[in-house]
């Protein structure tokens, strides 16, 4: 293809700079991308801002080459960029993509820091502090903020080393059986990967590199929405009949999305997770700091920079085209144009649970999007327990999920033990992809045997044997109530208009 | 005017330095102060201090130039000091207001610390970093002093955090509308800028780029008895018809404060807060400490120093002129005097909430002076929840208002759904007063993108929404009875005399 | 006297330095000291451990001049010590009196710390400041330990900060009256000096300074059995007709004991405080390590040094004479033997007070020696609840004192507003003694100031207007039985034989 | 016997390196250990590392010589090592035994630790503190490790912080009686050295060091399966009649435990204490990560190293002989077997301790194997309240003990007013151990002087006397139902099979 296009030089490129004239360059091809700009998910500026330049690198920080040709018309290919004027980046402008790798190839030097051997990782915990040394300020930024002040973040995971388990001895556990069903599917371990985006920036397999550990490891992947990679090169790099989940953004833009929906249902995924908890951006501070030093040079119309306040992180572009007015009257739509389960991903009350029930749905995962929504939304396990306190039909009705906080094999027995079919597990899956598919596959061992242990030293054989007599919660009873028709039950906001 | 005055030098102002005879001078005019002196807000010593000397750099830390002939009759006007005689002072006696600005100028030196760029500042938290660093001693210990061992300051930010939001989701909130009415008056949104001593402390515009902030902001200022800059010139500074509420420390000599009173309403004030909860200072260790470093050189008379015990802080100074005796039976006088609505401001428990309601005054602000008053007072987040439990009427008969501790939209909404009608918000607007009109206007823009995006993920269309269901309140409801006639309510303490 | 003594050289006086035959000199005079040896409060080993020698530098921590003399016959006087051959003592055997004085004087040197003016303190945590930078090792470990784990110790402390004040607004404070009167003795103020042993670790004057404080602020002083000057001296070194108390630790030898309450009723003491708490000395860690380092020379017995385990901390040692036999069946001989009002000092529980109140004991100090005698035992104003919760008779019957934990006057008021008569307070008296006289001073009127403050923000004119509706407890309530019959009361353990 | 060898160089032995042909040298004497190889405890790597080499210093850490000797059948002695060809190791091949040794020896040097003086060690923390500072690495790790996040391990501790004793005063206190029966044996003191293995690496006498302390303090030591010396060496290295009880972990041959109880009651063993909460091996992190610093060389089979995510620590090398099936139903084979009171070790919950009691055990020893085991297990006082609510019947019935987290008298006080017989202290006299058997003594002294001076200042003169009422434990009262039939007796999860 490359073959019939012209070259096209820097001085030709720098002039198509303007928002109704706007090319840019990635990997030496040359993309008229005017008409696509508004609709970009990112938002406009990015692409304005790398309007009339060479963009490869930034670009490849969030995609790999393959979605820009999937995404514009093949017409908006309108020549290849003349090579003699392609220079070495200057370090400072390298993507971080290519930052990553350096850094994490230079584990041999002595004055840098010595990546730790595969084998030496024996936690989540590990697999984080490496993630912090090795990647780019932007990822970590990225994976690891949460909203405001940390509360939440910190309560996910404070509140499981709050709830005890109580062990039973003198029990025959020979034999520990992780495997279980969760929507249907058959899983060797009740946690699946909960979907996070952009996960080039841990690793360049991203994605694909999640759904080759997750094959191996006989695991489920639920892929965001907002992956680096095409839903079907993902889907494609794992193994034939792999199970994935899919989780969905509603675009303001109803079509696309039901595009999107045909299209899983036609890879083969099993179930859709309907992102419910971040129709509006959190405002995760580490995310926006960095996004705050890097002030963008052009403004797109002459209005007053209103935006500003809001903030520019990554989290914030990502929610541009997200549809505000998604509501549980949108069910029946999503349900019809997928054709598949739906989980209702975000439940952080009993009174939206027992919605989600009233509506059909298949099931609900409860979270408070790790945190990173809004601050001091309570602990997802928290939101477990007030759903055992006020509504326990829910756990017959539907299969009942969560995730945020979780990093030990202990943790994931305490929510099964409170009902959880089976947990998410976001950013320790991202964290060992530092590693590549390795690193996911040890991560997913490490917290087999973990949970394994924990099985064995409470005198469990196997998942169906879990009881809420397991846990001792009462350190956090307090916070839920147990009264029947609870105001947080029969409360509900009006909507708008 | 000053045409007609004769030259005096040095040597003659320096005889009048007595408390019987005692001049000093301002920008260059010399005054005789004799008369006044006792009477002075931040009392004599002060005063006496500068007794025939040039007092211009100590005078401008806390007042601007029109305030002394506002306050003094014309005839105090002695005369010009000789021009050459006046001299550069070293860098130790400049006031603090020239240190403010030289400081925050010197952001491109390499070795000072570089002031961040306002589009960098992200949350209230920033703000008060930067102000930290770029006040000076004394301002810093004014503005974040609290009462002896800061249990209350701690108590009022941290209750917030243990109180958590409950997110609603699956609904239409393309819109969160913030407008609100406080005390009759329109508002953007639903805070207001908290009385707050001395702003030029933070910048030499003090409370009139305040005025000018909350103007384009459209939201409500209460300026303080103690404000830098005459009443009338603050009112003045902001836009025609802009609404000012004025806050109210009660003068031993109540004259003074019927003359104030009718001067605010016929400014066009539309509310006035009295303060009740500090007509004894608290004692704020910080702002102590540094008066402790500067003794008083002359004692005013030959008396045992005994008040030199309670310290000399700015705080101290400014209580000298207060009523102590105050009590309800002076809201009549109050009604009477300013005839505009009334809000006691300081409120801090439930009998005392019902005492203002019995007294038909048009509203509270629950409030303990921002942990500066009484240290162990309870965090006013956890009184409005006792005004709940013990005396829910008062939210129907009063607007019930709340400050202190809030530094997050989150906050707000947590307020407002316990039953406040907006909040105020002292410190953070001061810390942003350190980038002049333009901070006050940032800042308020932070807080309502913050509230929007919590009104949003709480499913909150509007502020008519709200309800008690939205929070949960658990971790601290054991420290607040539920109890009917609680001894809370019942009890009082007998008057002097 | 010294004229008709012989002249005794360091050769002969070393000769003398056996259990059996024992000499030690003190300020130039030689003492035998073989009978009185075995009844030495501190101990015989301390003195075996000086035998022989010139005892001056050790004696004088502890002791002034005059006691040696007291308490010896006059017949015990052998001789002078040879002037030539007393020797300026090398820096590390001066005793730690003269190194207080050393390091207190070098306040103008540069390179060492620079003791604060007084007038820059204005926290009883300021003088604790002081203290631990101006104190020998010996004396700061003796003031500052306690038991163990110092539990109790933080927990007196932050149990006040736990519990609220609740400030009532808009009543007439112009006065607030601190006056009361403690067991029949009017006090400028509702505190006292905790008794606290040997004084001269912070000031040569020890005792008597405080005396002559408390004198001059009109509070009372309860005179420790353990001071390093003799009771008579301080009694004396007051002003006429000064009321004191007097803290007693019952001795072994009953008669010691009787003769001591004689003397204190002649010299004018109005009431008796007698210890209960520390029968047993407390392990208090930082006192014993120090005595750890000092590894006694020469063993008293040939037997196993069994003790060794227990410590030589001054705490140890001081407690080697007391009863612990004591028991209620000798408050009537206490009585009889001191014809003054009796207070059982170390009231920890309710059960106790009961006793108190039965045994007709006309007040207790509910106290648990400053969290240094039994570590976990319950905070003094926990125990002042439990009073409350399970036998409020007892305030009607007794005086209920309360002392552990109070640095600010809001701590007064509280333990006042549940209950107490008056609080003692120890450590922070000692601390401000490194200022001498005018330090104890100073300190009082920073409590008296605080505490008017505290009453007029509450409301309070005086202290007749207490009431437990003042403060909010209910953070700490849980830890308190309400029921009636509780085990607590009901249980008492069977005594010895 | 060692006359009639021939002598092996190291050719010859090294070519015995496969595990169908395995020789290894132990002190000169060279053994075939092929047969014995798959039933070693701590599992066949270890050993095979060692194939074809000398492997004194590796053995010397776990065993003593006579281990090796007392388990191989006499012919598996194959021959003596040239001597010639023994040389000295380099520093970094010594045995821990050796270096433990060096460091300990070394403290007249002033660039290294310094040891400090016995009689300088004041409390069992002193001697955590030595032991961290001069055990290896490996020695420490494997001592002061606990399972994953050390929830268990710190709330052991802390628990015993959050109950407060009660004091109670006036009582005659001057004897204090300690001594008391355990599974009727006489003791001085009602505390025990819990089992702990392999007490070489804190001293070279390990448990016979302990044994030879125990005895001269007239106290019960309990050996584990797992010690370093012969159970008959250690036995016999105390005195005559000197009472031990024994730790079993059942073996999956069972054939092996039948003779090791043979073994144990023919030895005089007084009580068996059957480990039931560490049939699967605790994840201990600190341990794990030295482990997986050292990767084994050689695999033993060529299938996939899928156990190397669990981790080589030396707990669970130790653990791979365990026998997972045992049950309730094998308490009749255990006493048949032994003869002999049985304990069951770690039981963790209300319904277990029933079990136990049904099964007519003689004691429990309620514990979570020192926080080792499962990660927020609860503290093992807890687990003593939640009997007395739940089933106070076992307390007649049983002895029970209790375990983990004490390091002051005081906190065995509490467990005794709680109903515990008596107590376990293990790590602290492995920490003593440091000493050898004198600083064993040293620490049963301090315990002693300790629980003596809180039984007086609780006015306690003896065991019979303790008693709930001692205790205030309402601050974790509410972590334990107190209903009749909670569910937490009712359920019991389904065996395997």
């Amino acid at each position: 293809m490359a073959r019939s296009l012209r070259t096209i030089d820097i001085d030709e490129l720098s002039r198509h700079n303007r928002e109704d004239d706007c090319w840019i360059a990635v990997e030496s091809e040359v993309y008229d991308i005017t008409d696509y700009m508004p609709s970009h998910p990112g938002g406009p500026a990015i692409i304005l801002k790398n309007a009339g330049k060479d963009a490869t690198a930034t670009y490849n920080e969030i995609h790999v080459p393959e979605t820009i040709k999937e995404t514009l018309a093949p017409g908006k290919l309108v020549g290849l960029l003349d090579q003699a004027e392609v220079v070495n980046l200057p370090e400072d402008q390298k993507s971080d993509i290519d930052q990553v790798e350096e850094k994490t190839n230079r584990t041999m030097s002595k004055d840098v820091y010595a990546k730790p051997e595969l084998h030496k990782i024996i936690s989540s915990k590990d697999f984080e502090d490496v993630a912090e040394k090795t990647l780019t300020p932007k990822g970590w930024a990225f994976y690891s903020s949460a909203a405001t002040d940390l509360v939440t973040l910190g309560n996910n995971a404070s509140f499981y080393r709050r709830i005890m388990l109580r062990p039973r001895v003198m029990r025959d556990v020979r034999k520990a059986d992780l495997t279980c069903s969760i929507l249907g599917c058959h899983s060797s371990a009740p946690f699946f990967v909960s979907p996070a985006a952009m996960a080039r920036l841990a690793h360049k397999d991203g994605e694909v590199a999640l759904a080759r550990g997750c094959a191996s490891e006989g695991i489920i992947q639920c892929i965001s929405s907002n992956a680096a990679f095409p839903l079907q090169s993902i889907v494609e790099g794992g193994v034939t009949n792999q199970s994935f989940f899919f989780q969905l953004y509603v675009n303001a833009e109803r079509e696309k999305t039901t595009q999107l929906l045909q299209k899983a249902r036609d890879l083969g995924v099993r179930a859709i997770f309907v992102t419910v908890d971040a129709h509006v951006p959190g405002k995760r501070e580490a995310d926006e700091r960095l996004a705050a030093d890097n002030t963008m040079a052009s403004a797109i119309s002459g209005a007053k920079a209103s935006n500003d306040k809001k903030g520019g992180g990554m989290g914030r572009l990502m929610g541009q085209y997200l549809d505000q007015t998604l509501s549980w009257h949108d069910i029946p739509w999503l349900k019809e144009a997928s054709r598949l389960p739906i989980v209702i991903k975000g439940i952080q009350c009993a009174a939206d649970a027992k919605k989600a029930m009233e509506y059909d749905c298949q099931g609900i995962l409860v979270s408070n999007h790790g945190g990173r929504s809004l601050d001091t939304a309570p602990p997802s396990i928290l939101t477990l327990l007030e759903l055992h306190a006020i509504c326990p039909e829910v756990f017959d009705r539907m299969e009942v999920l969560v995730d945020g906080g979780l990093t030990r094999g202990s943790d994931m027995l305490k929510a099964l033990a409170l009902g959880a079919k089976a947990v998410g597990v976001g950013r320790p899956f991202l964290y060992s992809l530092t590693y590549g598919q390795e690193g996911v596959e040890h991560l997913s061992q490490i917290f087999k045997d973990e949970l394994e242990t924990s099985m064995r030293l409470c005198g469990i054989p196997d998942l169906t044997q879990v009881s809420p007599a397991m846990v001792n919660t009462r350190d956090v009873d307090h916070l839920v109530p147990r009264e029947e028709g609870h105001p947080w039950i029969k409360w509900t906001p009006k909507a708008n208009l």
